[in-house]
């Protein structure tokens, strides 16, 4: 039947985040998983980033589905605007707990026509050319998933994140067993998590984390806020554990902690005894030593309910000396300055803190080398090809499949774009794809947003000069004082200097256009303009947008 | 003679950086350091932050000087700014090194006239009411010394930055016999580095970084480039002498690495073989294995060489697969993700990067835990005040105290402004003084930048509206179609109409402030500005700043 197959990463290569893969078989198309990431701070008041999926507008037809190996944001964040962007209602597959999450997306975006359907480890799944079947795996939330794409050339492997990890907190390890049956079937490619390749040995399991929790909690004298990623259920449920063996009441505090929460009480992933959990506006009626307030906020971000606290800015829950705030988690690289900041505020207060450089209270989510090098020797692939990583992590998995037997010319460092195109003959990477970024910014998406954003970052270093000036339509003369509106440059010693200076080269400027008989309100704006950046660079040493506008009256 | 001492912090107390200290003595000042910070993503535009020196303003005559513990941009980079601003020549004391670079910053700020003057420790310096003695430390750059004042009640020992390196790069140990011997007479106040309070044990001498780089080059087949702190004039020796034992040459790369190198050998703290030394442009005179290039950039600066190098943007040194790129140094917190960002550009381009994490290639400036107690035994102090770090390295360095026998009640948890007052009696925090932050932008330099920041934020988020609307000078109403100017603002895929609502939207605001006879060309400009803002948010979703402008004409 099928003689290529086309596996064309649109995001997570060369970056942590926005993962998203095509799969093509006859000309059918299988998208496994639609992630975004967050921005970066020169991504001046964008709020998402999406993967560039503008390689699917013109190929709606050919698509056969979604499948979202698990709930988190950088898998399946992406999946209400590529739902809306290609208008066709592209069904999506995934475990019950990664569909209860699309779904509740789908509804906050009024797109509750999309079909969406849960997929258990080991059911068939057949869409067009494609036989699919997700492996159950560990992960830093429950449902996790690989997807196995059989073809006739071999079964295409991809990971999605995973650990192998031998005591999940949801009881059930990863299915090894089918991974090494389909390693001795043979595994054509593997596209494998690359996010730990940089940490030798293997990551510790979430079970160890509940004991640390306890034995922290244990010397708490007040209260006890945790923090910790609102998605990761079993940590939730670690708390909640630990928080009952110690006589306390558990809060939830933040939106996205009560969301998932609600969700994985439903789904039976967590388990709260009755009467322990306590509204955020009873917290007053109990003493503090018998408190403990769950929060997000985990990664300093700006709006959460702990950086709230930190700041006391939080309508229900103000931190005192002798409370203790537990970071259950670790900065994502990028965040640490703000999560520094939090803390050191928290220190301010008078809080105790404890993160994870004081007590072992975070596991990892993701493998670490020797599991990289596991899932390697499990699944034996003739192809490797790194995902879920920057450069340097997808070199450093290269390079570990190489050490572990796979022929050099078979591992293919990729980049997002670069379809790896395999026949019989071999694999060998096709022509690149347009991909990259797109940002959501309010409710507009898309690249045009790259000529707001360039202009937002010249605002937000120097600032801009607005001038308006008035002429005569019959000789282009000025006929009234210029107005001259500045925001966001530095305010001279002597402004009023400044501004008679602008004045005068308004009026030079325009003389200048009258005289050589310029008449075209485009070409005059162009020559105030280059006027005024001089004059402006000369006396401020900064070049703020200047947006000249002339009136004829 | 002086029975009350006055310490205030100005900077460096619940942050990292800008770090200045007023002492007061009889209604005398002497000013101990005069550092700067440099500015996070949300300062915009802000090119370096410097303390609020407002205090001193008012009482610049009794100023006796300014003691620079060392040459160190934290320590040292505010001093142009202050002699600017105070304008009154204050005379400036420090080692032969750190008076080098007070030089050269006042010469390139014009300030040739302020008196600077080399301090040997032990050299007695006697200015007003101050006994000043300087004490020779270890520290990243060579001639670092703490300041004792020696008063009536005591001594007042602030230590500056330092580390106990028993085997400098410099050969001279920190004297730690004078350290002793101020204790056994009794030192009042000890406001010492908090900046590794929470690292545990001892940091690592200076000197076993040579060897580890020369372990790290001889594996290395191609050229090397090495990035370090410019002002680590010891590293860059290490360096050097790596090179020459490997018969590779040595380029220097970026200004301040050149100035740097050039202040270190006149004065004799590099060595340099003949020959070794080569110019960026003879680069490629030479075989790749032959060289070893120094660069600045380990910090991830936009503007360096090395973020040149790894974008293809440098016009001396372009890399490529088989080079080989060397960070002896860590990131300062907050500089994680441009580091990141830039060494995952070299991996992209093929070179292999060595960082702290693969060899001990950089040792820390700043003692550890057992070093901070040491400092504490050497000295004995009745009181203390931590000083260089963010409120938890305040805290910690507080408890290693109090576990070394001082009394709670004399250890000291300060902030910036707040001056610790002591006399016979003990020891108290007075009235809190005027502290925070100014702003260097540009040309210009004081608080009233905030507004230009808050603006510059709002800028940066959402862009700009201009809306010049013309209105008859008899009776107000429009007489020419408003033009409207967005940047910065997300462009709607519907912008025509977007317009064409703005534009009916300002003809009725203008047509509404003629029917009640509203003639004030600042309460139209409200009305159109209220009336704006509410159409743009119900249609894009996003704040921009609004400015209309409305010409009389």
């Amino acid at each position: 039947m099928s003689k290529k197959i086309r596996v064309l990463p649109l995001g997570g290569l060369g970056e942590i985040g926005k993962n998203m893969t095509v799969v093509e078989i006859d000309g059918r198309i299988l998208i496994v998983d639609v992630g975004l990431r967050f921005p970066t701070a020169e991504m001046m008041g964008i709020d998402l980033v999406l993967p560039d999926f503008t390689y699917l507008r013109s190929r709606i037809d050919d698509i056969e589905g979604i499948v979202v190996t698990h709930g988190h944001e950088d898998h399946l964040g992406c999946l209400p605007f590529l739902e809306r962007e290609l208008g066709a209602g592209i069904p999506v597959y995934g475990g019950k707990l990664t569909m209860a999450m699309a779904r509740s997306k789908l509804d906050e975006h009024k797109l509750k026509q999309v079909p969406v359907h849960d997929l258990e480890p080991g059911d068939e799944l057949r869409l067009g050319p494609f036989d699919i079947e997700t492996i159950h795996m560990t992960h830093s939330i429950p449902d996790a998933t690989a997807v196995a794409i059989h073809t006739e050339l071999g079964v295409v492997l991809i990971t999605g994140d995973y650990k192998f990890d031998q005591t999940p907190v949801g009881g059930v390890p990863a299915d090894v067993g089918r991974l090494a049956e389909l390693g001795r079937e043979g595994i054509l490619l593997l596209c494998g998590d690359s996010t730990n390749a940089d940490r030798p040995g293997f990551s510790a399991s979430e079970r160890v984390v509940g004991p640390e929790l306890e034995r922290v909690f244990s010397r708490c004298d007040g209260r006890i806020v945790v923090t910790s990623f609102a998605s990761n259920i079993h940590r939730v449920q670690q708390v909640v554990d630990a928080a009952a063996a110690l006589d306390r009441r558990v809060a939830l505090v933040g939106r996205s902690m009560r969301k998932n929460v609600n969700i994985g009480r439903t789904l039976g992933h967590i388990t709260v005894p009755e009467g322990m959990l306590v509204q955020p506006r009873e917290l007053s009626d109990f003493p503090d030593h018998k408190l403990v307030i769950m929060s997000t906020g985990s990664q300093g971000e700006p709006m959460s309910a702990l950086r709230r606290m930190a700041h006391h800015d939080h309508r229900q829950v103000d931190l005192h000396d002798g409370d203790t705030v537990v970071f259950s988690a670790t900065p994502i690289p990028g965040n640490e300055r703000a999560v520094n900041e939090t803390v050191d505020r928290l220190f301010h207060i008078g809080c105790d803190v404890i993160t994870t450089s004081d007590a072992p209270i975070h596991a990892s989510g993701h493998g670490f080398a020797e599991e990289m090098k596991l899932m390697l020797n499990l699944t034996k692939p003739r192809y490797v090809m790194p995902f879920h990583g920057d450069f340097k992590r997808i070199r450093l998995h290269g390079q570990m499949a190489e050490s572990l037997g796979v022929e050099p010319d078979n591992i293919f460092r990729g980049e997002n774009g670069l379809p790896l195109e395999i026949t019989e003959k071999g694999a060998r990477f096709g022509e690149k794809e347009q991909a990259g970024m797109i940002f959501v910014d309010g409710v507009e998406i898309g690249d045009v947003t790259d000529v707001a954003l360039r202009d937002r970052r010249m605002l937000s270093s120097d600032g801009i000069f607005v001038v308006v000036a008035t002429v005569s339509e019959q000789d282009g003369s000025s006929v009234a004082e210029p107005e001259i509106i500045f925001r966001g440059v530095p305010y001279p010693e002597d402004a009023e200097k400044l501004l008679d200076q602008v004045r005068d080269c308004v009026e030079r400027s325009l003389d200048k256009a009258a005289d050589e008989e310029v008449r075209e309100i485009d070409l005059i704006q162009k020559m105030l303009h280059d006027d005024l950046a001089e004059l402006v660079y000369s006396k401020l040493k900064r070049r703020p947008m200047i947006l000249p506008v002339v009136v004829e009256v």
